[in-house]
């Protein structure tokens, strides 16, 4: 559990509010009037509409670049305005706050899962639409200028949990899944550099796409020419690392 | 009149500049250059091209979520480099600048505008094309540093105002008009909670569109099965009220 | 040479990341954790995927509006993870970060140049697909808490240097080049104002395009109806003077 005394003053947002309609404004403006101290960072506005299982992945991959009892606030939320829970999660280094729907899932083993449920810890009014300016962004504020955790709501169970695919070996070597595809075209799989390395170090390692088409392992996109596609262990450490196309980042 | 002995720290800004061009960036350079310690948050800055009508409508859905002596500084000028007068707007809690083109008509009931003409207010050079960076970001940057109103320019009796439409009652119940459409397809009308709520309560009431569809009433997305259109109150209090489509936020 | 007793605060970053898969975001988690008090400010995350000289116009035309001192990083890289160097730039009034592409071309004239190579100032685990996660943002971070430049790595006198056209005299005038186009539409040249401004004096001046279409140059955009083109001495002083086409900013 983070230390209580020393308040978190990193807030970061994950959303699929997009930027153009000033959605993600408001909410940094209720986070100002409640924590005029906090930093706030985009992590990504452009999760596609309502899709929960991108943006479980996007926090699961970003998070741990950000310094200890960072504040993450997620809102991906088809369930707006039903009963489903607000969630407050306190890992050992971090809290994160977002709809009990799966999109907190990468984070959830071994953390204190507390429903959030105080009125105080809100706006006065709150809408049905709205919860990521009327319900979470106040919630993770308080939260910032080191409120109790007690004070947020009853622990909690039964979060709802999505289950990602795993690698699976096979006669041939071993079976992934794209993940997550990236601005750049990069094919994210859920591959590991475990899984790669042995792989790459045979030199004999290649990545067949379900199509058919073979590309071959390299360490970096440089190792092909311009253009040409290749597998290589990507920028997401110890958890997703196989790009399937030269892009570069 | 917001009292002038406690600098505002926050300025926000809303524009049709995009993201891709830098124009953005080199505001907040200026800014920082002039008051180091404002915090500056984005509102939108994916306003249609010179659609002054639009960034008054999230202007005025936006402001009121900043703390008090916020500073908005609104930026889609048609008129740049003309004799047109750039604004500065004080209302009871929040200080508005940007040009005199009806952008500021939501918040300029009942306040003090001035028309902003000190040199020592804006960079040395001045442009014909860019007065987000050489006069609206200085002015202010040069408030958020707690300098004098009255240096800024006279006051200013006639700025240009845009008329919002009203909804009007009809025979059969109100009519309104949708007057913005968010990035999730919502279609924002100018019905407040005041006209639907009464509606909602007999369970009787729905919503007509112009193609002749009609829309259930419901208090939240959820309600509907998922991809059915309805209409809710949506996120702007007191302001706008009636989303037509299932999307959530 | 800056100052190192008085450490720089702000770090803009300048890439071809886009916003959408949170890349931004974890640079903004890895510099809070190293230099919690420094301010990130975005100049643009859209440049064309692995254009260096859209970013590196971008660059010589955004920073001269930070204060001194300020860390300016730009990470457009379509060779991570081969042997190019990562570059620190110590201009008069700025420091400079990125690949030694030629993305950092126009500020490089009269600047110390340093190899970047310590490993103390970059993250433990450096993937070959994001240095900008895993050296350029730390480099800044540590370079805002004012460590000492000979830290970072030797100088040296050859990085990679891309040349711009300049506008050359002809028979009937100037001829120029289009350097960037913005998301209104304006063409920008590479004419300074000191090209175009005898020629608007004389009031016969008109900008020619390829195809033999005649603009007229004006001071401003409104000097001609709305919807026609014309050609204005642009926002980027001294840089970059011609606009042409009819749109505001």
């Amino acid at each position: 559990m983070p230390n209580e005394k020393c308040p978190p003053r990193i807030i970061t947002l994950l959303t699929d509010f997009g930027l153009q309609d000033g959605f993600v404004g408001v909410m940094k403006g209720v986070i100002a009037g409640i924590a005029p101290e906090a930093r706030v960072v985009d992590i990504s506005h452009d999760i596609p509409p309502q899709n929960i299982r991108s943006a479980a992945f996007l926090l699961g991959a970003s998070y741990r670049f950000f310094p200890r009892q960072s504040i993450h606030v997620v809102v991906v939320d088809p369930g707006v305005g039903s009963d489903r829970r607000g969630l407050l999660v306190c890992s050992k280094e971090h809290y994160f706050i977002g709809p009990d729907n799966g999109v907190l899932s990468p984070i959830l083993e071994g953390a204190l899962v507390l429903s959030i449920e105080n009125p105080h810890y809100r706006l006065k009014w709150v809408s049905a639409t709205f919860h990521g300016r009327d319900i979470f962004a106040p919630a993770a504020a308080h939260l910032a200028q080191g409120c109790d955790l007690d004070g947020f709501g009853p622990e909690i169970s039964d979060p709802i949990r999505i289950v990602f695919p795993e690698p699976a070996a096979t006669e041939n070597g071993i079976e992934g899944e794209i993940v997550y595809i990236d601005r750049f075209g990069n094919l994210v799989t859920n591959l590991t550099t475990s899984h790669i390395f042995p792989a790459m170090e045979t030199s004999q390692g290649v990545a067949v796409l379900e199509d058919g088409s073979e590309w071959p392992l390299r360490r970096t996109y440089s190792e092909v020419a311009a253009g040409k596609p290749c597998a290589v262990p990507g920028g997401f450490p110890a958890l997703h690392a196989l790009l399937l196309k030269s892009a570069g980042k």
